[in-house]
């Protein structure tokens, strides 16, 4: 009954805030966080924390804020996860693979360890931080109002995180974290080469690559690729460049 | 489409704070049932309404705190309603009837005009306010920390109504194709390059290709490239191949 009531996955699933500026609310993102099971809580250049207005509006879940760890740049956060989800309050340009919360949650178990990303409260996250995720979650909110508190992000998430964690484990499915996954930081591996080879061959200019990178990455996050196709994918890159000659 | 995001159904919901002690969670119910297009708002008895904080809370949604109607007792927040659904943190010693958030949010559409019913920040709904419930809503809260906050409830609870009145809808909304899709054809198209390139390169085997053809077919098909995606990798093949020269 008590394993019934936690689930064991939910520990693999970090919560990442950047750039919150009120303290408040890091602490009501740790309560919310709480009620639903979480724990893993990473700050990105949070302003003004530690502070007793966090410690107050955590209410009883203090656990979780003092085990938060405080890193300077996302991905600091994120190098060691095998799926990283953003959130986003409003449509990008470029189009981004859109998730549900409810498609996030089941994602973000099945693929772990995973984080899921919140951005500033009046700006979200920037493109260079949506360029580390692989896929955005957008919350369905009134198209005339979609201001939505940051915890109250949060408070979603989890809660769907948590439902998605208890029927897996009715399904009595045992979760078997796949060797196969790819790091973040293995996937940014194969974007240097890209690159590298994307310049060697004259198709991308390095005084402006920033549309083509971002398409390409946006591309092949959207596609998750495995450790064998990572390989196979290093592999074309190489046989690119040692076609080529000296 | 503005009629997709603004389901007519939920103006027939009434959220109902019982006996709410801190008026800044009244401000922030607000803001959270106006993200998901909730706007009708009772109060059974405040304490402190209105006030500065609740308005600040609310931040843009101070037209729901406006409208909201202040009552003495439950009766009359909902003598006109079909179905009255109550909150609840803990079990009870009675066996009440118990939904899911989900559930809930789809018997308050079927059955209009609802309402449901929120406690107490403490102590939640008394027995006798109970009694005037068809059912109780049970949050699937974390057994060792059920400490949600007030706003942070009726966020879930609108936020699944939301979800239920959006499906509803699209359940009779036609479908469109995206002018931007690719056909199978020209997926075709853009496999018979690769497979080109890759033989040029001395990747690909032509007299073993199948398990490497059926890999990456499998990572792109996964990926579903759109035009513009699909323009820039046909681009790099031919700027592969151009490299290469005569």
């Amino acid at each position: 009954m008590a394993k019934r009531d936690k689930p064991d996955s939910l520990t693999d699933v970090t919560v990442v805030l950047v750039g919150t500026s009120h303290a408040g609310n890091i602490g009501a993102a740790a309560r919310a966080m709480k009620t639903m099971g979480l724990s893993r809580l990473v700050l990105v250049a949070p302003r003004g924390f530690p502070s007793a207005e966090a410690t107050a509006r955590a209410a009883g879940a203090d656990d979780v804020l003092a085990g938060a760890a405080v890193v300077q740049r996302l991905e600091d956060a994120v190098s060691d996860r095998a799926l990283v989800l953003g959130t986003s309050a409003r449509s990008r340009h470029l189009q981004w693979p859109e998730l549900t919360p409810r498609e996030a949650a089941e994602r973000a178990l099945a693929r772990r360890p995973s984080a899921i990303v919140f951005g500033r409260e009046r700006s979200g996250l920037s493109n260079e931080e949506l360029d580390r995720c692989q896929a955005l979650i957008r919350i369905p909110t009134a198209a005339d109002y979609a201001s939505l508190n940051l915890a109250a992000a949060v408070q979603l998430l989890a809660y769907e995180l948590r439902l998605a964690a208890l029927a897996s484990m009715s399904a009595s499915a045992q979760q078997v974290v796949d060797p196969e996954t790819v790091t973040h930081g293995e996937l940014e591996g194969f974007y240097a080469h890209l690159d590298e080879v994307l310049v060697s061959i004259g198709y991308l200019d390095p005084e402006a690559p920033k549309l083509l990178r971002r398409r390409l990455r946006r591309l092949f996050n959207r596609a998750t690729p495995d450790r064998a196709e990572l390989n196979i994918l290093r592999g074309i890159l190489s046989a690119v460049q040692k076609h080529r000659g000296p």
